[in-house]
């Protein structure tokens, strides 16, 4: 872990084997983050080859990296439904494939545009994959800046210690203006009871939670790459 | 309804009476409105007379007038817990209390001040007073502006018609920088489970039902001011 590139191969073998799934002329999703990039870089060099698409980001960062290389763009205005968002995450819960996502910052968009696709491919190291989700992170808890002390107060009714969160001594700030609170919850037992008690908690504008969007995790380990799908394990 | 003044008396008259709950050295929340700016003033002729407290605002406007009314803010820096908020309200289900409100584009704010507040006093005049909430009243939601065209998609599904607020010919923005989405629903059988499906829609920030948050809710109408508490009805 010492070497935050250590796990480059990998990640870019799960993102060359994620865009196989892209077809001619589909409308994509595309994730942020340090595996999403690979994505779009293998998208990319489809698209040089002759590929067409047009594809949402899901951040200003992915929106330029696509722009440079020559990925056309969208957005809602043009199209309402996605055919396939391909994005990174935290963690993964081995068997429901449920997901922790949000370390980024870019949660909110992510789970907007997942939302609106028909099939959502998660591409991973295994190093994200867990038992239970929240053995290594916390949930990301997007809030609005008003008193967000107030909502802070109420989250940590739930059994958690939110900490605000900092990038290079200043709070973090999202695209959409709004704060992150880390919630750290160890072992995660009940995530679609917890992730309602976060959403109807006044002041959350959404949570880092991924509950039953993802249709295949694609893993990437030194033993080569996977493709899980919900509830049947491992398949080639 | 074609002066948009002639309620005003009985406004007043049921701020008046709201004010009167507020006691020395409270910690106030005050609500954005028509009805909540007669609550200002009010307030503020007390404040006059020697009565100390400090006020969190729900909107830039009411902070502006508080301001010049010279009532003293703070903010939830300062306080996490409020004592006693005041605002008014679109309409208010007879029995429950429950209410609908954001007509005037600040419901977010005005959630989080309610969340926040030991004690809840909604003031109206008896036009506001329905039956079944949803009877006059669409449920607004407010929304992030990213992907609001797939949000609104989403909220469709749950049997309405959402439609884009405007103003003046342009996109109504929140004080926090969102859009808000009309939501008509008719006569609301069941408003805790549409709250729920409504907050669990991705893209949604909050949304204009308040329910079982108000302690009491003062009315006025031509034969006086009443004082209701919730399923007690109504009482003097």
């Amino acid at each position: 872990m010492s070497d935050p590139h250590a796990r480059d191969p990998l990640k870019r073998a799960a993102a060359e084997r994620a865009v196989e799934f892209v077809e001619n002329r589909m409308v994509l999703g595309l994730g942020t983050g340090s595996t999403a990039a690979f994505v779009v870089e293998a998208l990319a060099r489809r698209v040089a080859q002759g590929l067409s698409v047009v594809a949402i980001p899901t951040s200003e960062h992915t929106a330029e990296m696509a722009r440079g290389l020559g990925i056309p763009l969208t957005n809602f205005g043009e199209h309402r439904r996605i055919d396939l968002a391909i994005d990174g995450a935290d963690e993964v819960e081995r068997g429901t494939l449920n997901l922790i996502k949000g370390h980024g910052g870019a949660l909110l968009r992510e789970k907007i545009v997942a939302a609106a696709s028909e099939r959502f491919i998660v591409v991973v190291d295994d190093e994200k994959l867990v038992d239970r989700l929240g053995e290594r992170f916390p949930i990301p808890v997007e809030i609005v800046r008003f008193g967000w002390q107030a909502t802070a107060a109420a989250l940590e009714k739930l059994g958690t210690k939110p900490e605000l969160r900092q990038t290079d001594g200043r709070t973090f700030i999202t695209d959409g203006g709004d704060f992150i609170l880390d919630c750290p919850f160890s072992s995660i037992a009940q995530p679609r009871q917890l992730e309602q008690v976060i959403n109807m908690t006044v002041g959350v504008v959404e949570n880092g939670l991924f509950l039953g969007r993802s249709t295949a995790v694609i893993v990437a380990s030194d033993n080569g790459v996977d493709v899980m799908t919900p509830g049947a394990g491992e398949k080639a």
